[in-house]
């Protein structure tokens, strides 16, 4: 048995999730976000995410970490503070040695649905068949379920 | 008084000083680089980063961190890797609550020489001029020094 942390980062709204891993068998144990106060300056945004995680690390004991590989396209500037934001939480659990997995986005989509260029609404329709207790209320919430869920499915678990 | 610490980060090699400045005077306390094991794997390297910068905190105590800003450029995969090791590095001065001040690389090489494009060799000739007692072996650890002294001259002290 073991636990993964799905995260999917921000500057604004960082999404996680947990989830437990037996054989075939995932469990949904909780998900949430991490907001910053909408106030807070860039470095001290970054400790909050950071602080937020090693918290949810303390607290669910994951085993394993797996997060999405970003890419810089059009809006460059803004990639390079969402990986400011992607490297705090990385670091959060890295301090804590869990080691971290880190997933193409297209691999997500297709690692549940079957289709690389799946929308929001086709993801979220898959999880809730395949973790009916998980009711995320925001994308960031179920995108850090996917790819939890990724990972549990891609790894050798299986 | 107070100390500023200088940070250069990068995921080979993260060149930091400590400066203290009183008045119009600044002294040269220590600097170094902060280097990861070869071999360590991206999310430990982070980690390590992050666990440097913090220990560095805990024993010079600065009250203020200064570090270079980053701009995409031709190589926007090697600027977003970049971008990972500046945010651990930040992340580890800003979970002191330590604030984090943030210049763009022409103005640290115009505050030191005068001028926005002034080469590595310059920046060097000035450093040993402010700070004889500085004696960096790096590139990273001068840069360090570098931005470091640009926040001492540009900040309320002066």
């Amino acid at each position: 048995m073991k636990r993964i942390i799905g995260i999917d980062p921000g500057l604004l709204h960082t999404g996680w999730a947990i989830i437990e891993v037996a054989g075939s068998s995932r469990k949904y144990i909780a998900s949430g976000v991490i907001l910053p106060p909408t106030k807070m300056e860039f470095s001290q945004r970054l400790a909050y995410i950071f602080n937020g995680i090693n918290e949810l690390c303390e607290k669910f004991q994951p085993n394993e970490c797996a997060i999405e590989i970003i890419f810089v396209n059009n809006n460059s500037k803004t990639t390079l503070l969402l990986g400011h934001a992607r490297a705090a939480a990385i670091t959060a659990v890295a301090v804590k040695e869990i080691p971290v997995f880190e997933y193409e986005p297209n691999k997500v989509k297709k690692a549940l649905t079957g289709m690389g260029h799946a929308d929001k609404d086709q993801i979220y329709k898959m999880l809730s068949i395949l973790l009916p207790d998980a009711h995320p209320k925001t994308s960031d919430e179920s995108d850090a379920i996917a790819i939890a869920l990724t990972h549990s499915n891609t790894s050798r678990y299986v």
